[in-house]
């Protein structure tokens, strides 16, 4: 089995993008996913290409959405959709494809355009089957896990604004970034109400936007660049609340069997992680899932991000280093290729100041996504300064 | 790279299936799979599975969709969506993970309420961005095709015709088909107009139903059969008329790109096929597709089909042997699977009498989809007795 390197990774600005088609954004992604890559490429030299993107009725239908705004053609490409953890997925298809030798050279790449998407993209998500009109949309679920993890073990609300506080205090040095503004959890606690206990401040937005990776393998690394990102390791897994287990709306299952794939794979614990980019639709995602990656024991995930904590540069490690979901984009989709972006940017030393973190060597790029948050699915990346 | 072996293939009997769910049908289609491998299967044995279906918004988002009824969690599941190569490109990504190592036993299943999707799956593919309001439905658009190829090439109605009578003949004695009735030339040629010079009888159903596969890596074949379906060999391409190739729209430059790559994997070509079951979504698909694949030269497709010569037992290679798409469902997504179990029941020497092939050893399975037959994808597949 081959190893698999990043040696390009590119994005366009996000945000409310009416001006662009989706055509317009996901060659914009491209062409800067090309020019990043050290010593130069072309796009003859591309062998595969995989396509992240949960829109299909507007936009893009199969891999042929890619072929379109990227122009290649006349080879293999493979749209994926894994609801929010749809970039990550792709990138983790991709890379399977490349260690089996089918691709010496392949592209990732996943756009979205959220603000006029037809199908109503979100909510087509939120309303499935059993639960159509009942009401529980997306952030209401996850205000449902809010509320259980604050009832099973103390959570403070003023523990789950601080999430916000940090991503939106890297999101503000961003030039990529939807919102670049800062907040203070009194800021987000009086955030208007989207559902209890979850404010405007505690949720993503809905963006436009499109990213995209050049991955390669072992064999042809050093035509492109003398400073790989070694993919070490992927996971992915499925888990459901319906299999009635006590812990799943308190915590998601699928993280955990995702992050100890990856882990195995990569041979590491959480404590060998430098810098970690994840999932962040809600600023409860992301406090659940410190525990679910293994950074914190379970129940703790409050304690570990109050006071500053995860705050790059002073504190003990750093998260969602590119303001997350919470700023950029609803982090599924291209939003998952933004986490391994950020990822490929601590570990090259590329970072923003001040969020870059001294020596990285081991990165986690997460990405959790699925049906009104009962039936989710993960997926795990981990990518290494060194194979 | 490590060989991959198809052990276990089941699909539910197709149809309007208003009567069962998408879950319904994707659990039987399943348990069917399963019950089809020689020395037993328990379900614990799934390392992994890849999910085919083109329907998001009402029965089916993400990798979940395959979980929930088939109860696989905790395992990695990956929604594939090619439009119309969508089963035949789900079960080559499926490959290509157990290439890699990635897994050892996978489950590949396709699923699709077409009767009853809210979205129209069919209708959304049809209707892209340019083309939205011209008029340009699918038929029409295959419609343009026969038309091109009967101008430059001499194509006749009666032998474009004349691959819905071999089909229909082949779905007559196919237990699970959609439609099991016979008919002439003439009852194609009179039936009612779809859109000149297609009528109702070169048209594809549309149907509901479900397939799946197991495939297991070469370490662990013994422990499921001793009567393997080895993949030789797998092939995609993307390719669109707006290019502006004079040919494309009397051939598909995908299929052809498709077929290369899988000739070459499996070290073969169209000469050594012994059976294959191609897309057929209308009788000129078919008919173009024989040329794309190398079964005759650009041009001949018409003659190549007269007369019989395709019909089993007594033609001289037969096609769609389970009376392809044209009786058994849209010949995409779950129905890309269905290609792939009838070349496995061929290649077992289990398929029905008299279209079971004597001797057979190679076999492939070749889906084509994409927008309004202008941006095309291809996935082609070689199947082996042997290795």
């Amino acid at each position: 089995m081959r190893d698999v390197a990043v040696v390009g990774a590119g994005m366009i600005d996000f945000g409310e993008l009416f001006e662009q088609s989706f055509d317009d954004m996901a060659e914009q992604a491209y062409l800067n996913a090309l020019d990043d890559v050290d010593k130069g490429i072309e796009s003859s030299d591309i062998d595969a290409a995989w396509f992240g993107t949960l829109d299909i009725a507007e936009n893009a239908s199969s891999g042929l959405g890619l072929s379109h705004p990227t122009g290649l053609f006349e080879m293999p490409v493979t749209r994926v959709e894994n609801a929010c953890a749809t970039g990550s997925t792709a990138f983790r298809s991709a890379v399977e494809a490349v260690r089996a030798g089918s691709a010496d050279v392949a592209l990732v790449l996943g756009a979205e355009k959220m603000r006029d998407s037809a199908g109503g993209l979100i909510e087509g998500a939120s309303l499935e089957q059993v639960w159509r009109g009942r009401g529980v949309t997306m952030p209401a679920f996850f205000g449902l896990r809010a509320t259980r993890h604050m009832e099973e073990y103390g959570t403070t609300r003023e523990q789950v604004a601080e999430v916000s506080v940090k991503n939106h205090e890297n999101g503000s040095k961003y030039p990529h970034a939807h919102y670049r503004f800062t907040c203070s959890v009194d800021d987000v606690v009086d955030s208007p109400q989207v559902t209890y206990p979850l404010n405007l401040y505690d949720c993503c937005p809905v963006t436009d936007g499109a990213a995209a990776t050049v991955i390669v393998s072992e064999d042809v690394v050093d035509e492109y660049t003398d400073d790989p990102v070694w993919v070490a390791g992927s996971g992915l897994a499925t888990d459901t609340f319906e299999r009635g287990k006590d812990e799943s709306l308190a915590g998601f299952p699928a993280t955990r069997q995702a992050a100890e794939q990856a882990y195995d794979e990569a041979d590491i614990t959480a404590d060998d992680i430098d810098v970690a980019e994840v999932h962040d639709c809600f600023t409860i995602t992301e406090l659940v899932t410190y525990e679910d990656l293994g950074f914190c024991e379970k129940g703790e995930g409050g304690a570990f991000v109050e006071g500053g904590t995860l705050q790059a540069p002073d504190g003990d490690l750093p998260f969602n280093t590119d303001g997350g979901g919470l700023c950029n984009n609803h982090p599924g989709n291209r939003g998952g290729m933004t986490k391994i972006i950020e990822a490929v940017r601590q570990l090259r030393g590329e970072a923003n100041d001040p969020v870059q973190v001294p020596d990285c060597e081991v990165a986690i790029a997460h990405g959790t996504g699925g049906s009104i948050g009962t039936r989710m699915g993960s997926c795990t990346l981990v990518l290494g300064a060194d194979r």
